[in-house]
């Protein structure tokens, strides 16, 4: 799948990805009551507000952004009917012709990891049936447990043409608790992280040189994305902290490589919220969106350059 | 929370935990065909009878086990119709007095983590009425993010009355790849993880002496088992790796201090799928759930002896 992203991203020269963290409280204040003016007060019509509020975002931006990136925790928290909003945006999206990176950031031990992959990224066998669950192209996954917590994932990469971003240096301003844990060897937890992942995704290697487990690297922390950039040169990288978390163009260019390619930048609250930013006033919330995406291009052009040189 | 979990553990004379991991695979053939006999083909009736599975073995067990523990990988693989089996389970679990541990293994940036915190300990706002999602009682967490991404569950420990369990050393075989690496000071990521996990709860100790906040210790790993009793003396202990996973009641009885107290010893397959153990042949699932419950407690009573002395 890493591939077919990589060619999208050369295609539109765009290297982002929006992120439908959707919140109910995101939407514009005439999505918030029903058809017959009723506040809205459940979870089964709040998801089918944030399932419409999607549609009209991916509506607006597939032909210039490759890729979204669907936060499921954004629909857990409305139950099981946002977990619907979450499917219902995976396969519309897909449908779009978008890559769809499902960021659930799961792990566990191989019995239950199997359980995930088989969720997001294979199928699940009812009787003689197989039947797919929330289909995307790609997961996050968290590597605290290990090899054996990973293996599933990768079975499914390659018998389905799927990828996977593990989380090696997170974006948030605390992750350096853990991942920066200096080791006797005098390596950082963080870059071994990125060797198990390099390791994990030797065999998975496409035609750009890039493998299909890539690993989640934050804008906000340019040091660590350059020294990364450095030792995985086979690794995509998985780029959030753009925007709202303080990352710049600036701050991420680090990330790629000669050609202009090696990684995809979230933006999530800047592309969704677009519409409550003064710059974009007058517009509905879709065309803001459309709009901080032609921009956050824009921006990433300036400090990458021309992708696929 | 965690008192209460105590004092159930110490009332029943059972430190154990039923493991809801419930595939359709481990049903019984006559639960996989439907009413009128045809073999079951959608996730719906599948996770109907996942449901029914489940209760089932509830009523039978919740009189002398304290505590389920739903693994949510299980119901995710069956799309957003698992997921209303998982809320039902959750829901039925806790109104037949149970302590319910949603185990999710959740991690994110602060912002994410607080949904993910809404979604099962808390609750979710829609205008101005706040629902619960998957409302459980505890909820296993990965810490590999630091502090900020732990923070809006303790949050909810305070103003709800819940618990979490971090991740610290983790029961599956390659744990070691990251846990076990050695930091320059002499210490292993597991222990530091360990004393993270001690400081964020360390304001929520209970009238046992131990916090809201304790940590998933493998029963297969008893060294590093007894070497995080030792450094943790306030850190109640979820305990996964009993049975199928080759963990023993000799191995684990060092994470339990001098009263029998400070853990929970989880057995999934062990229990919901006894009934195809020769042990318990010719009884029903729920009936050998129930005797492998009563077995487990009697071998877990004979190495760690009574419970609240």
């Amino acid at each position: 799948m890493i591939d077919s992203l990589i060619e999208k991203i050369i295609e539109m020269q765009n290297p982002t990805c929006v992120g439908l963290d959707t919140s109910f409280d995101y939407l514009p204040d005439d999505m918030k009551v029903d058809k017959n003016g009723e506040v809205i007060a459940t979870f089964e019509t709040a998801a089918e507000r944030i399932t419409e509020f999607n549609m009209n975002i991916i509506d607006k931006v597939c032909d210039i952004v490759p890729a979204v990136k669907v936060q499921i925790a954004y629909y857990e928290m409305y139950g099981y009917e946002g977990l619907k909003a979450f499917d219902y945006t995976v396969n519309y999206a897909r449908g779009k012709g978008m890559v769809v990176i499902a960021d659930c950031k799961r792990n566990d031990i191989g019995s239950t990891a199997s359980c995930y992959s088989k969720a997001y990224l294979g199928a699940t066998q009812v009787n003689d049936k197989k039947i797919k669950s929330f289909p995307a192209d790609m997961l996050t996954v968290n590597g605290y447990l290990g090899s054996d917590g990973i293996k599933p994932f990768i079975e499914n990469i390659k018998s389905d043409n799927k990828s996977i971003f593990v989380l090696v240096k997170t974006s948030n301003p605390s992750s350096g608790e853990l991942q920066n844990l200096k080791l006797d060897n005098g390596e950082y937890v963080y870059e071994r992280m990125g060797s198990l992942v390099a390791e994990w995704g030797k065999e998975t290697i496409g035609k750009y040189g890039y493998s299909e487990v890539g690993a989640v690297v934050g804008a906000t922390h340019p040091e660590e994305a350059a020294n990364l950039r450095k030792r995985l040169p086979n690794t995509f990288f998985l780029i959030p902290g753009y925007g709202a978390q303080g990352g710049s163009a600036q701050m991420l260019k680090v990330c790629f490589d000669k050609r202009g390619l090696g990684g995809i930048v979230n933006s999530s609250r800047g592309i969704i919220c677009a519409y409550k930013n003064p710059e974009y006033s007058g517009m509905n919330y879709s065309d803001a969106a459309r709009a901080a995406c032609l921009d956050m291009q824009q921006d990433l052009r300036n400090a990458i350059g021309k992708m696929g040189k």
